[in-house]
């Protein structure tokens, strides 16, 4: 029998790490692109979005009476499936790259639509109005970056058959 | 230079392994649920049309004159991906493993958006119709689950704080 404010608690500490992971990912993601401006700077935009995020996630904590010192949680997790997904340095790199944040993100919006429902479940409808505006933003990401897939997907495919030029990144 | 045809073969031969992932681990999902029948009944939906998008993805294969006999490819990044979000056997089980399934579908979402995209980009307008179809079907299916989250999170949290009854599964 575990009280459900607590596992709001743990709830918001996962998410909190996954953030600081996302951040991690983007800006590597973003450093590696070379050949398609647009997207790094689609990346570029979007992780300013998710430091501001995690700093409201550690705003949420902090109100709650949590710790947000001991901040580390779920991070092993997160770096086993950033690996397999991120499919950096592979030689359909910008491809896989981008499918992966888009995996990402939507792995986000499961975290927050799951934090939201346990906001509302303990009551507190200030944090789960904080939650719903970080859902509302992921789900605008994770469609940006949908709608970009067959764009990406098409000019890897014609620089990849162009001579001398690189079309992974 | 790689030819196109020759990625669009390579990128279909993953999507075929990520399907046979998925059979894998809605199987094993599905058979760890006790307490959340609506959920299992769902999951055991998805297994079935899983395993004829797999049967469609090898005949899109064999079309396209592939050998669908050596087919294995990225099983090891889809797994470290599976174990790093399944939450399989974590307290909050029924939950991460809802959050799981939601990121899962909408990695293929962002696969086939690719394969789509390359079929059509090699003018194979059969191809790119069946994996059109796979598409609006993982898009359905993500929807579902991704609809069903706050419910389950509310569910999840009521069993685990009632005494004497479990709640991760």
């Amino acid at each position: 029998m575990v009280n459900a404010e607590d596992r709001l608690m743990q709830w918001l500490r996962d998410a909190h790490a996954m953030e600081e992971q996302a951040a991690t990912m983007l800006d590597a993601l973003a450093k590696r692109i070379e050949h398609y401006p647009d997207v790094r700077a689609k990346i570029e935009e979007h992780l300013a979005v998710t430091r501001e995020q995690s700093r409201r996630l550690q705003s949420c904590i902090a109100t709650r009476g949590g710790d947000t010192s001991t901040i580390k949680d779920m991070a092993g997790k997160m770096t086993a499936m950033g690996q397999g997904v991120s499919g950096m340095f592979a030689t359909d790199e910008i491809v896989k790259g981008a499918m992966s944040l888009y995996t990402f993100e939507n792995m986000e919006i499961a975290a927050y639509r799951v934090l939201v429902a346990a906001a509302e479940h303990v009551g507190d409808t200030a944090t789960a109005a904080v939650l719903q505006g970080i859902l509302e933003e992921e789900i605008e990401a994770a469609e940006t970056v949908g709608a970009m897939l067959p764009d990406i997907t098409a000019r890897y495919l014609t620089r990849e058959e162009a001579t001398g030029i690189e079309a992974k990144r």
